[in-house]
């Protein structure tokens, strides 16, 4: 059991509690039927938490020769792997290429050696263009030498181009199941192979992970409170925004896989909240002000992991002592950060501000798998009480279609 | 001139010009007033754009013998001067190091030699924990060897923390303007020693950011119509986020740079709008379905710099290939992350939500000071027109004083 995932709500005067209430009730009711759903076999990309699926078997069989492995990809393709890798202390270094900008890309590239650099490809769709531009520019940096030791590809069965490509290459190719959807993905082969490459213990992220699902039909489950918290601030306060705000460095990309996850799950039909990401102790020293002392439109989720005796201790230097630091000597450097995270709490308590804490114990695979947990079941959550499908992003295809478009013009210009 | 620098407001359909146009003459009256300050040799964070102050000969005295240089600091010690290396190709490694999170800076260290790093440690009022704990820690790692050529300090004259303690360990101290505020900083010395150390030319950004703002006082500038935009959708528009989404990974940190500045600057008072950062293409991916087809309560900034050309062009492969990528045959890399920027403009103005892009030609020292001046004088601009001091930032003290206390009882319990 994840005994140290404590969830503690802190709620604001006026707060609405009738409304939320009657949303506690629904959110349970969800949470319910979820739960059933994974019993019944429905929902894999929370029962992958569940099982092994030869995930650590693929990893080692692909990157045992490599000081680097490249993983292209983005979104819900690179979020999920590059949030656990952030906390891995890895022999191989896992890098994740998002982007098309060729400046990032090729300082990228620079740093490596295409001798022993392994790279995996993963588009669910194979069509994503960012993925295969990357992969056609990939392939002639590793100088199309042994391709079918050095890249892999992960893509949903079918007829999509980057399968296509991969088969004429002859290389390996890992089915994603077409049932996860990306930014669900995670605790599938997704996320798990890089995670795996990293050195981390996949067994353990999906222990802490089915942790909380199967808390999740218990009443009250911690993800049902959350979601329905959050529905009532936004339906009844005018609170459009959502605060995420870990207090430690390996959490800050768990906060954009968290920003992908909602934003795209719950913003449509002019629905929805705004997730932010925040980091702790850094952005008290940029955002701090204005969630105190702005408009009151946040509700704040702040994860504080244990720190306590952690890091260095700070004692007086050789001849260079201060008397104004006697609150700091004898305390060590996590001291800092956990007084710190408790101090911005308190402010916003304070402040009578909407304000969570989510503390979870020593920051590692099991509670990192927990929290991927609760934020993909209090997202399905939410979306259920704000009458939106949590699973589909229609309105991002006209982008893809005018991309092409002005790429077309390109063409026929040159 | 900057003359590559060009900002595109489209307008939504139901646009208040009234209000618009009575905030932009209160706007270009404060941008002339800000002129008659910097010509009065007032705002010195804006003058340093004019001047040499000798950051150049400080950067070669410094880090001359050294392959890393680690800056210490937080919020407005810190981003400044990352957002600038963050466009560097340098020969020395600048690493920033802004939190106090004993995992993450026990990490950064182990990559890095003693023998063969420098340290900046930068706090204006010199009294910032997590920079003290950080310099402490950081001593020890050290070795207290060499420190004398090993670390140099920035922080304002008198009687602080970190003064005193540089005096007594004998390292040199670099005094930080006492009007030139953290978040105004990038300008002076904060922002362009590290500059200079990665190897920029910081004449040249400081020579676009004079472009800039020597325009300010002419009538109707972009940082005037900007901040009139802005405050207009917040009033009239029940807009209340800003969303900065550059299209180049190198503006990454730029965005958090103005994060802070926009949020400290205009967040009080219960005003002010919350700044998000976004990056193209990855937030396509991730943000854009909300955007797109969530709640309308957002102004949206696109930095677009030309990529026309750049990077790896995208040829089949050697037996490998498929129709369906006809559109990126031919096409550059930076063609395709152009198009996608064209294409997620065209999206936004479909759904008739207010945007703007600013096109700044090449990304290079020039157009970066550019932009830093237009968004330093936007937000002075923006707050003028809320009625909000631009300079302080009240609220976060009590943080500072629970943090103490919490420590205090740490001791205390020991």
């Amino acid at each position: 059991m994840t005994d140290s995932y404590r969830q503690n709500i802190f709620f604001p005067n006026d707060f609405n509690k009738t409304a939320y209430d009657a949303l506690l009730i629904k959110a349970n009711d969800v949470a319910q039927k979820i739960s059933a759903q994974v019993a019944g076999g429905n929902y894999p990309f929370l029962s992958a938490a569940l099982k092994d699926d030869g995930t650590l078997d693929a990893a080692r069989k692909f990157s045992g020769k490599f000081s680097d492995v490249v993983v292209l990809g983005t979104g819900g393709s690179s979020l999920g792997g590059k949030t656990c890798c952030a906390i891995a202390d890895s022999k191989i270094n896992v890098h994740f290429l998002a982007n098309v900008d060729p400046d990032g890309f090729d300082r990228a590239l620079k740093r490596l050696d295409p001798e022993t650099t392994g790279v995996i490809a993963i588009s669910k769709s194979g069509n994503t263009a960012e993925t295969l531009c990357q992969l056609h520019a990939i392939v002639e940096w590793l100088g199309h030498n042994n391709l079918k030791e050095k890249l892999l590809v992960i893509t949903e069965a079918g007829d999509n181009v980057m399968r296509k490509i991969a088969g004429q290459l002859g290389v390996a190719i890992l089915d994603h199941n077409p049932k996860i959807g990306g930014r669900y993905s995670v605790l599938s082969i997704v996320g798990m192979l890089p995670a795996a490459i990293a050195g981390l213990d996949i067994a353990k992220i999906r222990a802490g992970a089915a942790d909380i699902l199967n808390r999740a039909s218990t009443a009250d489950s911690a993800a049902a409170i959350g979601a329905a918290v959050s529905i009532t601030l936004n339906k009844h306060h005018k609170i459009n925004q959502t605060v995420l705000m870990p207090y430690a460095d390996a959490l800050k990309t768990f906060a954009e896989w968290y920003k992908q996850l909602w934003a795209e799950s719950v913003g449509k039909n002019g629905l929805g909240t705004t997730p932010i990401d925040a980091l702790g102790t850094v952005d008290q020293h940029s955002q701090l002000q204005l969630y105190l002392d702005g408009p009151r439109d946040k509700f704040y989720t702040l994860i504080l992991p244990d720190h306590a005796e952690e890091g260095a201790r700070i004692s007086p230097l050789k001849n260079a002592s201060d008397d104004r630091l006697a609150y700091l000597y004898g305390r060590t450097m996590g001291d800092l950060i956990a007084a710190e995270g408790k101090a911005t709490l308190q402010s916003l308590k304070n402040k009578d501000l909407p304000v969570r804490c989510i503390e979870i114990g020593k920051l590692n695979e099991h509670t990192l798998g927990a929290l991927f947990m609760h934020f993909m079941l209090e997202t399905m959550i939410g979306a259920e009480l704000l009458g939106i499908n949590a699973f589909d992003q229609p309105a991002v295809e006209e982008g893809k279609i005018l991309t092409k478009k002005y790429l077309q013009e390109l063409h026929n210009a040159a």
